[in-house]
């Protein structure tokens, strides 16, 4: 099949390149670990020129070969990319956005070797507390195809976030930092002095932390329970093993008392393992309808893409 | 006037030494840096012994030339010196305790000079999640003197302690890791890189922090809460100096929003910046009647002594 679009998932710390055919399909794919902050530093040609630019040299390594034999391939890209530390900055688009607003405000930067790279602009919300998305609001329009209207959509990681959609539209969004908490508590506090790194995943541990976010005593607050994942330690009701899945329900439990409650169904989005926690301690929340989804953002990248008219939505007959 | 007690406040990283004359007035105080995880190494001789201990060293340094003078004056500490990693472990006693019971519960251990050292035990709260304190227990007993029979005392620090008091006994209490949330942010999250530490409290943005924990956004919890203190940078409406004081004056804030609103009054007890940025968040969650405490942890350990017979209450005709 002939390739219709090269898509680009160019984050923080890894850069996965797509080579898309008719219907979005994925015809091939590669992981990089040139993220925009671990970009190649040693030069070479790009189009007959030296270059020494990280951005050029990274995206050459991802997709020149695919170029050099479609020249006229369009690119489209999603990310850190677009931020001020990135390649060219792609101003945040105020919430809402869906597929058709977000596909028009596409940034371009011309690559040294003349192609444009199209890139997705994050999303800002300035209703209440700032808050902002980079990629992410790819892998949710992503996950839209095919869904009904609405859904609120889980991304866990090191700054999770909750995106709400009304009809087909991103309406609101939170970031919980619940990842990154886990990790440097675990690395850097009192916490981690006693917990001891187990390969087997201590559900009953995990399922404890998680009813706790959720019972009265989480009510004060997670800057209260935290406290408990030392004290049933020392009264012996954890061992040093259950400690760090404990600790790791406790902080998703409290994340997800912290969700809207009348938006169904739920889909969530990311690495398998930590989705998995997530759709656990969904269920001890008593939300019913949880689904992971598959290939968010080269799917996403795609929609864009056909939005903005770079490519075509089927193959013509 | 002569010294009737001698009273060892003796923490984790520092220990400091009271010799209290009559009625429990200060007559003498040292600080050394001898907390029980910075314990001297270097052997001396004591009563004629050479010792390689590090808390009979300790000891030793803090107060043998008061033991020399006086030998027959009784000792009593309190604090981490009674922990497994201290001197000799007294046991946590559950609530509710008050001064008697404490008093009659000092643990025992005889030094190398034959003075016996009365160690104050911890205490444990067993209903519901485990919490457990040690010294702050006789803090809250030397500011409960002369006041009325219930009180809510706030002991800020790393691990906070908010103690409730009713009829005169230490009912319930919670532990909130605020200040070791904060630090560990500060140093090694997303958070701290946007950071500038800045000599002047910054009023206006700890004000706005504790004001967005007790707003409906701070309903989802810090968490969700915490990515404001970058999105809020990002958006030019705090400054890297404000930082800081934003994300102390939101954690303060949540920790606030989590305590009991039936108890009066409110006493602070610890150090006074500190103090005066939760007398500051206090104020704006409501609380009217606050006060600081002074000099908590000499009156506890005057008030246990008298109450364990080892010294009189007032000085006798």
């Amino acid at each position: 099949m002939q390739a219709q679009l090269i898509a680009l998932d160019w984050g923080t710390s890894s850069l996965r390149a797509y080579k898309l055919g008719p219907a979005g399909v994925v015809l091939e794919q590669r992981s990089l670990a040139s993220g925009i902050m671990h970009l190649p530093t040693e030069p070479r040609d790009i189009a007959g020129v030296r270059c020494a630019d990280g951005f050029e040299l990274a995206f050459d390594a991802a997709c020149g070969d695919w170029l050099d034999a479609q020249p006229d391939l369009p690119v489209i890209a999603c990310g850190m990319v677009g931020s001020a530390q990135g390649w060219s900055e792609a101003t945040y688009r105020n919430t809402p956005v869906d597929v058709a607003s977000l596909g028009q405000a596409l940034h371009r930067v011309r690559s040294l070797r003349g192609v444009d790279v199209h890139i997705v602009p994050g999303v800002i919300e300035q209703a209440g507390l700032p808050n902002v998305m980079r990629g992410e609001e790819t892998q949710v329009l992503g996950v839209l195809q095919g869904l009904g209207a609405n859904a609120l959509i889980g991304l866990p990681g090191s700054h999770s976030k909750w995106v709400e959609v009304v009809d087909g539209r991103i309406t609101h969004f939170d970031t919980f930092m619940t990842g990154e908490v886990f990790a440097v508590l675990s690395k850097h506090s009192l916490l981690g002095r006693t917990q001891q790194i187990c390969e087997q995943f201590q559900a009953e541990a995990f399922d404890r932390g998680v009813r706790v976010a959720l019972s009265q005593d989480g009510q004060r607050g997670v800057l209260s329970t935290l406290f408990s994942a030392r004290t049933l330690g020392l009264t012996g009701e954890l061992t040093a093993q259950q400690q760090p899945d404990y600790l790791s329900g406790l902080l998703i439990g409290h994340e997800l008392a912290g969700l809207p409650d009348r938006i169904q169904p739920i889909i969530l989005v990311g690495a398998a393992p930590l989705c998995s926690r997530y759709q656990r301690a969904l269920a001890l929340c008593g939300f019913a309808h949880v689904s992971l989804a598959q290939e968010a953002t080269e799917r996403g990248l795609w929609q864009l893409a056909v939005a903005a008219g770079l490519t075509q939505p089927v193959l013509e007959a």
